[in-house]
Formats: structure tokens, sequence, C-alpha cells
């Protein structure tokens, strides 16, 4: 054995923990394990059967694994290897990221609350995550103000009209020297003057993207004043999945979530679908908002699911929906010409056109969105029918849009919208992965929210699964991760072949033929929360292997077309409904990501919401967003035979390359799974 | 008897005349009279009991009552003195003013088709006399245009959404720059598009008053090339009387015309009744378009009245009202508020304060008013609760605006606006006179329309009453202009007293006492349209009495205001619904107009209505509207001691100081009623 001095030096230390059993108690459940010193945190928490979130996989990147460690002494026992996104402050009282922090000694560790999904964007810690690059000010950032005026009372001597003299006020006290009002704000203005003793707060719109340079617009007279708060809402209009942020635009924080479903995901799954419907019924030539039609049904549909959610944002702070006072929104073309009543039908016919990739601000109650009524609605500007503003929020809010390195940006919701570039240059397709990974097109599936499996483990030997579950309660299905986490478990551990037929033969009462044919037994009714077994079909495997194959086949193109080769690409950011909480090294196995060292991999979580709340908190983050959306060229894949062959090719567990998954060929080969690069920390 | 030569030519003259007995015969009624030369047509036509229309009095100015005169050879019989409104080819043809012109023999004169008073805006002269100082260029004046464009169709390699193919094509064809769509018109685009392969026609408002640097905006988009007639209407919402002018803004000209009573008067005949019943139920203080609501309720009669005007005039020109894309309206403050919807209960209690003076442009749609829902409804600026936006189209329109003689612009109707000034200075007030001049408030009073009585005579030595009605049928009732004249009458011939009571020793079978007290019977139940009398009541004479005393007594306040004697007024501009047919000499008999030289007096018709058509017709006449607005100052006469003693010395007839009407005390002393200045004509 040759080693050189510095090699000897790291055996000796690895040999020193081997060594070391750790004894290591967690709080509040009062567990106690035995691990070798070495270990991560999160190993240590596994194996005392907890439970701590870990959204970006263990990279150390989100920061949400935080745990307490108790300062016994001088030596906790616990060495920290990263604490990105704790304060010093917090790194002071003793917080430590679980993924990041090594077992050196016993101790003590309190894992603190895990919050479930569906309230994790409403921590500050997550509004801080969607701030602006510097900081926020309102006066300089914002376009809609809370001003307080205290104007003086008319008399016979200065008979002013109510509105000329609520605009001297404006002008005379803020500055503004050209204001409008519509008529909805005339009709209320006297009697609000009145009533506040003519001490009112003015809403004020003092500008929008479209005319810069024009009037500011009242949007509504509150009695006294109230400038303290001033809310807007970001909403995301997926296909499958609605978000509404709601923004507090004085101190420009996110201060409630709300998530759920599209509505009209009973009318059809894919946009495809949705517009074959919305022409139903006097091929949609009747009045827009009429239900009788399909697309006036589907528009109420979609505003029936975001004014719920609006409602629902609205209440976890206290307020009425209709204190929110403006509104972006980030949808793909299909989604924002059903929000907005538009006809779709050109959109699926070549050329594929659509109305209007930048349509005009909209005012709320024209639409029928429950917020304040005169709330201008600014829906995000997109690029083609089939690359939407979700992505033009979506380039912009991950940084591709600004970054120098060779960027792939997957959107993996229903539409497997992708683009690859940089600043310079921004070259998108979308490649129809359908809702699959949102939950929605496979038996059990469902959204990333509490009861859902979003990981599963399996045994190798005996092929029984372990699950952990979102807000840690019995399942009621299986969310995206979740799906992915256990297609690759099925394929590494030999249940699923590379065509994605189930390997009958294994004996396990796990693999039976059920109504649907061929399924895997993921929970046994007993353990779930509907009293019913959770399985995975084969029919729904076959749409789990369309949809990656569908994003792969996307990305490779896109790559093709400008003569890169995957391997090139710097870095890979990912946005969609579950990008949040995917495990970069399942995805890869499957073959739904590109087999790059998984520090290339960044998850972003929902990059159109989080582009929609930037718009709303920044009229440059508007105009940025806009920028990137004149930037970006549209491929259309439909107009390119190289799709269809990737898309084929992409049909097996990875790939029927197996060279281009040389980390999973290593599994498969009983290699280790250690990654590819020089370490997944830092 | 000592004569100048010229005095003596012009008694030869006059004998020459007085020996000759010309035979003139009518046609196409066929009558035929003997009448002395020297005689007017007018008069030889009232001999005939034929009827031409005379809407300025005989004045020469309006031009409505040319006849044609057969031309016999060389000496066709009647000697013109003034041919004014009179083309060189009609008078080429042989018309002729009938209250201009002489017979001076034989002869045969055509009298024309006499129009009803409902569609003599609709003649080609009467567009002429709404038309502006300068020739009309719509690509100059105006801000609705509509440009026809020819699309190239989408392509795969030209994927540009519809709307902003279509914004390419206006830049790149017309040069608007910026260019903004609604709604609804984007949700028609595509299909319009489509259907009209491409060739459309965009309806555009390319500024608005309150933006005229702002971004143009597409109202409509219609198939194919529609640029031959471009509609708009300019209204003019009176307290008791409507009016619709449909205007063609290609050629500048009012294609037709509609008028009828304000639905609201079964709610309250002035302003003040209308102000107390918006605040019924709930005070108002519901939805304004809650028509369980007082102004709700309101909002929909106005509505209703306009919208069937609409329609009336649209079909008059084959058009739908849909078709109609720009809309200018001028009202007084109160009708302006619940046109809009806007609690008006501030204009009633000191310090008498509007919601708004210049109301904000609004979107028909939004209003309820039945032409296109995008088009632009402009609402004129007015000055204060009592002078509105009536006040300055009328300041505006009459020219008061613009001509350095000492002026008394005097609007008849229900709310009495006066405003004495020039192009330096403008003083108004408001004297609420009341609807009786509109012919409401009276018992058998009436719109001026056909079956309106519109002048009276009554003789001196029977009381007997002959008269003259619109449309040439049987009487219905007495409008504004017959009414004067009716009260001139009884008074000059004595039937009623200065105190305006009956004297009932006269032994007339038409004075009598009936249901409502002491009536005089102007037309017998046989000769009416109704089978029933047509009566005039003291009680009809006590409001006629009092409105006539509300207007002296305004004009009165505000030469004194100003210290102007109203004799040294130069012009008296008079407005109103009945403006255009009123008799100077009855009017001065009962001491509603100031007793001066009649050629002072000119009467403008609607001068409300006109401003609204100017404004709708050129950018400049709607600014200028909104600086006359600015310039004149309002003078309260409710905080005005000798509005109201001014006010009672006037309630008779004509006056108390008859020294003030120095030519009606003349006609009681039994001298001539010809007038003190230098002659009528001219």
């Amino acid at each position: 054995l040759c080693v050189s001095a510095g090699d000897f030096l790291w055996l000796c230390h690895l040999m020193q923990y081997a060594m070391t059993i750790c004894i290591v108690r967690f709080q509040p459940k009062d567990v106690t394990v035995a691990v070798p010193a070495g270990a991560l945190v999160t190993e240590a928490i596994h194996q005392a059967g907890l439970h701590v979130n870990m959204p970006c996989g263990g990279q150390g990147r989100c920061g949400r694994c935080a745990v307490l460690v108790e300062q016994n002494g001088a030596n906790p026992g616990v060495r920290r290897r990263s604490s990105l996104r704790l304060s010093a402050a917090d790194v002071a009282q003793g917080y430590a990221l679980a993924c990041q922090s090594v077992i050196e000694g016993d101790g003590s560790i309190v894992i603190p609350p895990q919050e479930k999904i569906e309230r994790r964007l409403t921590s500050d810690r997550t509004a801080a995550a969607i701030s602006l690059p510097y900081t926020y000010d309102p006066g300089q950032d914002q376009p809609l103000r809370a001003f307080f005026v205290a104007l003086s009372p008319p008399t016979m001597d200065d008979q002013t009209d109510d509105w000329a003299r609520l605009q001297r006020a404006l002008r005379q006290e803020h500055g503004l020297e050209r204001v409008t009002i519509g008529l909805d704000g005339l009709r209320k203005l006297g009697r609000t003057l009145r009533a506040a003793e003519w001490q009112v707060t003015a809403i004020v719109e003092t500008d929008t993207w479209d005319d810069p340079d024009g009037a500011a617009r009242v949007v509504d007279v509150l009695a006294g004043d109230r400038t303290e708060r001033l809310l807007g809402a970001a909403i995301d209009i997926g296909t499958t999945s609605n978000v509404v942020y709601l923004v507090d635009l004085i101190r420009g924080e996110v201060v409630a979530e709300a998530v759920d479903y599209n509505g009209q995901i009973v009318r059809g799954e894919d946009v495809i679908s949705r517009i074959i419907y919305a022409s139903k019924n006097g091929n949609g030539a009747g009045p827009p908002d009429d239900q009788r039609n399909g697309l006036g049904e589907l528009q109420a549909l979609v505003l029936e699911t975001l004014n719920r959610l609006l409602l629902r944002a609205a209440r976890r702070v206290k307020a009425e929906p209709e204190e929110i006072y403006r509104v972006t929104a980030a949808a793909n073309s299909t989604m924002t010409h059903l929000f907005l009543g538009l006809p779709p039908e050109s959109i699926r016919l070549a050329p594929f056109i659509t109305a209007v990739n930048q349509p005009p601000p909209v005012q709320a109650g024209e639409l029928g969105l429950s917020v304040h009524p005169q709330a201008s609605v600014d829906c995000l500007p997109g690029v083609a029918s089939y690359v939407g503003a979700d992505i033009s929020a979506g380039v912009f809010s991950s940084g591709l849009a600004d970054t120098d390195k060779l960027t792939l940006f997957l959107d993996v919701g229903t539409n497997g919208e992708t683009v690859l570039g940089n600043q310079e240059w921004m070259l998108a397709c979308a490649c129809s992965a359908g809702p699959a990974f949102e939950g929605a097109g496979v038996g059990h599936g469902m959204r990333a929210s509490a009861g859902a499996i979003e990981e599963v483990w399996i045994n190798s030997a005996t092929r029984e699964p372990t699950w952990r579950v979102i807000g840690d309660q019995p399942p009621q299905g299986i969310c995206g991760s979740g799906l992915i986490s256990l297609l690759a478990e099925l394929f590494i551990t030999g249940v699923l072949d590379r065509s994605g037929n189930f390997n009958r033969q294994l004996g396990t009462p796990r693999l039976r033929v059920g109504s649907h044919g061929p399924e895997y037994v993921v929970a046994w009714a007993a353990e779930s929360a509907h009293g019913q077994d959770i399985v995975l079909t084969e029919v729904d495997i076959d749409n789990l292997l369309r949809a990656k194959a569908a994003i792969y086949a996307g990305y490779t193109v896109l790559c093709q077309r400008v003569g890169v080769d995957p391997a090139e690409v710097e870095q890979v950011l990912i946005g969609g409904a579950f990008g949040q909480y995917l495990n970069v090294e399942k995805a890869v196995q499957i073959g739904l990501l590109p087999d790059l060292p998984w520090e290339r991999f960044r998850f972003l979580g929902n990059t159109s919401a989080r582009g929609a709340a930037l718009a709303l908190l920044s009229r440059e983050a508007r105009q940025r967003i806009a920028a990137a959306a004149q930037q970006m060229t549209y491929l259309e894949l439909s107009a390119d035979n190289s799709f269809y062959e990737n898309f084929i090719s992409a049909l097996f567990l990875p790939h029927t390359a197996m060279e281009r998954f040389p980390s999973v060929a290593a599994v498969m080969n009983g290699q280790t799974t250690t990654p590819q690069g020089e370490g997944v920390a830092g």
C-alpha cells in the first residue's frame, strides 16, 4: 500500500471515527440513537425514525433542516461544515443544518416543529427567499402606494369639488402631478371624505408597465390613515396547480401562501384538452363569460380556484381579499387565455398563434377576480403559444437571465418547458410532459401537501418500501417527488425492468394484478389515511415514463440545436411545483435529469410564482421579465423531427443508451452512489 | 307738410304699393290670396291659412322659411331683402326666405314640405349650423379614427401574436406608436382577424382630453374596410328634456336627432327633488346601480330615455346603436351625477359641493349606455353645483366665450342658468326657473314637438284665440313658446291683470272656473287632438310667473354685481329647449327678457347639445369648453339677498316697475308694437 502523507492523515482520521460510537438524544420526542462519529445529523435523524424537512435534497442550500444543538459545555458533539441560510445569531444560539453537520461526540439535538408543505412558504425564511437583490424601497420599487392626506374641508369660499380637492392634496403633499380615478372610486368618494372628516388614505397606482409616464390612478380611498399595510397578490396559474402569494408591499415580504389544483382539471389534464373543451358549445362564439360555452366554463373554474386561494391567503393575515390592491399573474399562454376569457383555439392550430403574448393590464372587477375590483391585474408577458409568462418569470427569478454560465432551465410542470442559454441568448421549447409529476394522471398521485408520500426507499432484498409523508401523518397518496423516488427505487431494486414492466417473478405480495393491471402496493390499506391500498400501476408508470421522456427529449433537442453536449451545461435550474423537494439522484436514475455532477443542479421550487412576486415588488423586475420574454427564441418542437426520435429513445429506464447515464450504470453494477463531482456540500 | 326729397320718394313708393293688390297662389295646397304689394311672404302665407317653419322668429337668421318662387318670366313678383343661409344655387333656383321677402306682384309660390320639429335638425341645413368655424378635417380635429389595415397572415416563420400583429400594422401603416386594447376587444380579435382574412378596420381613439399624449386605444376591430362611416353621439341631458345628436365623424355633420323628456321627471321636476329622491332607501348607501335605491332608479330612468333616443337616432340612418363609438355629454351638475351614478346629496347642502366637476372619461359599457360598450363617454366639465357642463358648452357654442361684446347668456331651461360677460370674464348664476317653459309643470304643457301650440294670437275685441300648431295638425297641448305667447296675449288684451289673475268680468265663454280654479280655454275639445279642452289655469300662470321672475332676477343680480345697467348689454344669447322658436316681443311683454332693441337678441336653440356636438367633432372645441369652465366665476344666489327682492318684484306682468319695460308700456297705451331698434331684418 503506497499512500501520500495527506492520504495517510485522512485515513487516520477515518479510522478514528470508525472507532468512536456517539450517543445522540433527539428532542422533543426523546429518542436516542448510537451512530458512528462522522455521521451526518440527517443520517442520525433517519436512524431514529424521525423526520426533518430537506427540500433542497440535503445540499445545504435551503436552510430548512436547521436543528438546535444543545450546548453541553465546551463540546456540543456536532461540527458544522456549512451554515448557509443561517444568521450569525442562529449559529450563536446553536442552530446547525442537519444535512451539513457531522456528529463528533455525544450530545442532544432539538428538532424544531416541521411545518407542513403547504405552510412552508409562509415562514419568514421563505419570504426572504423571494426578496430582491437589493434593499426593498417601496418609494423606489413600487408602483402601488398608500398616501395619507388631510384635506381642508370645503367652505362657501372654497367650493372645489371633492375629486379636485383630493387631486390638489395629492399634488401638494405627495407630488403626484396627474391623477385619474374610475367611476366606482368617484361613486364612493364624497361619502368617504365626509365620513372620514377629510382625513383619508389614497391607494394609488402611480404607473403601469405599458404607460410609465401616464397618469397615476386612484384605486381606492379609505377613511383614516391606512398606510401601515398594503397587500398585493402574485399568482401562478399552472395547468395543474394554482398558487397565490400574498405580498406585503410596504415591507416587501410574502406573508401568506395558498396552493390548490386548478379547478379546470375536471375538463382535461393538459392544455390541448382544455383548448378543445373551450371551443365546446357554439364553438365559444357566444359571450366569453357565458358559462354555457366551454370557454366561459373554464374561465369560471379557474377563477373559482383562485378566488378560494385568495380568500384563504387573505384570512391567514386577517385581511379581506378586497384589501388586495394589485395582482401580477404568471401562467402559460393557454392558462393566460382561459384566465382572461380569450378564445385559445388558434394556439392549437398551425401556425400556433396566441391572441396576445403581452396582455394589457385589466381591472380585477372586469375579470371576476375576487380582490379589490379596481385592482389592476398584470398578466406577465409570454413568448409564444407554448412558452408562456410562467417561463419568462422563471428565467428571471431563477437567475438564468443574469448568468454567464451555460444554463439549462427546466420547468417540470404539465407542459415541460425547457430553456437553454445564458444572459446573452435563450432558446426555449415546450415538450408536453403531462401532469404526472404534479400527481395528476396517476391513480394515487396527489399534490405535494400534507399526507403525500414525498420520498420512498425500497429494501433491495425484501422489496418492502419505507416512505416519508409530508406532515408526518398516514399517507393519502404520492406526490411528484415521491413518484420519482418510487420509480427510481423500483428500478434500482429490480422490481421494474428498463421498459417499465414489473418483474412478476419476485414473489413479493407487494406485486399483484389489480383492476388496472399489474401494480405495486406502496402502502397497505391499514397504513393509509383513507383505508385503501396505495398502489402504482403499469399505466401510471407509462405516464411517468412518457413525462420524463418528453422532458429529456426537450433539453436534448435544445442542446443539439445549438451544438452543445449536455455535459457542457454548467448549471441546471429546476422549477416546478415539486422542484423544491426533488431528489437529484432519483431523478437522474429514472433518466429525467441529465447525468451531471449533482452540484450543478439547483432546485428552485415554483420559479413562476416567485417571478410573479418579484414583478409585483419591483418595476425593474417587471421590466426585466418583459426583456427576458423578448430575448427568448422559441423552438417549435412539433416542427422538429429529432424531438420524436429522442422521445422514443428516452421511454426506457434511464434511457436506451445506458452510456448516457454512467452514474446509474455504476449503481446497477453495484458500485457506490456517490456523485461524480467533487462533493455535494458547499 | 314738409318732406325731404328722399322721404318723398319713399312715400311715393309706399303709395304705389298701397294702390297695388297682388294675387299670390300657394302650392302645393293651391290656395290663392290677395295681398297689398309690400306684404311679407310670411304674411301672405298666414293670410292663406298655411304654415311655414320660422324658428328664428322671422329674423332671417335660420333659413328655415325658404319657399320656392316660381319664375314666371322676368318678374316673379317677389323681392328678396336678405337671403342669409341660402346658397347661390338655392337663390338661382328661385328659393327665397319667406320672412325676408316682399311681394311686389302676382305670382306663384311653392311651400316645401315643412318638417316636424323633431326632424328639423336632421336636415343638411341644420347640420351646417353645428359646424366648426373652419373646414372640418377628421385627421386634424378628431380623436376617433377608423383605420383600415391589411395584415400579413401568420406563418410558422412569423408567429407574432394577433394583437402584436395588429399593433405592428397600425404603427407601420398609420404611424400609431403606442396602442392599447381592452379585454373585450382582445376577446373577439382573433376570430375577427381570421373571419376577415386579416383585412380589418380598427376603430381607434387616438387620445383623450385628460391624456393627450397617452396611448391610442382600439375601441373595436371590424371585418373589412369600414372607413366610410364613423358615428359618434353628442347628448344633452337636461333636467326636463334629453337630446341626442348622431354625428358622422368622417364628414363632421349631424345626421340624426332625437329628443324626449327625461324619464326622471316622474321622480321630481327640478334638480332639488331629484337629489332628495336619489337619497331615498338606505340613503343611497347601497351599490349605486341598485335600482332599489333612489340613485340607482334615477340613473336607470335617464339611461332608459337616452338609450331609446340613441336607438331612434341610429335607426334613422340605418345604423345600430353599437356602431356609435364615442359620446360627449353635456348636462347640469346634478344630471351629470345621476347619469354617472354619483351620489348628488352634497350638491344640495351648504357649501354645495359636487363630487366632481370634470368627470374622467368612462366606458359606455360601465355606465349601461347603449352604444358600443368600449365607446368612451366624455362628460364635459362644469363649473359648480348649479352651473354645469351644459353652460360651459353653451357659452362656447353660443360664441359668448369669443366675443368682446358685453353679452348676456340665458339658458331658459329648468335651472335658468345665466351668464354675463365676454371673452375676458364671465359671471354665472343659476336661478331655478322650474320646468314651466319646457312645458312641464303646466297642466296642458308639452314639449315643442308635433301637436304643440307654438304661437297664440288673441283678438283684443272678442278674446278669441287663434294658434299655430307644430306639424300643422290638431293641437295636443302648448309648448314653451306657445305658453309665453299665450301669457303675453292674455295680458296685452286685458284677459289677465298685472298680477296674473283673470279678469272674470269679461263675459267670454273662454274664461271659466274648472277643477283647478279659474282657467282660459285655448282650444275646445272638438278642435283638439285628444277630444279634451286645452286650458291655461291660474295655477299654470303662477308657475310661469315664478319661472320668468326667477330668470329676470338672475340676470338683474348679475348686472348689479358688476355694476352694469341691463340696457348696456350688447347682445342677449338665448339657449334652451325652446329658444329657437321664441318670439322676442312676447317674451319682453311678460317680462322674461329685458326690454332691449330686438336685434340684440339671438335665439340659439339648444346651445348645450350644440356644444356637446362641437366637443365631439373637435379636440380644440373640447379644450376651449374646458377653458370656458375654468374662466367662469360662479355666483351663489342663495348667498345673495338681492336675488329674492328682484324675484318678488318680477312676479308681475311685466314687472312691478313698469318703467323698466317702456316698449310694453307703449303697447299697453295703445301705441305701435314696432321695436325700439332700427329694424329687425338684416
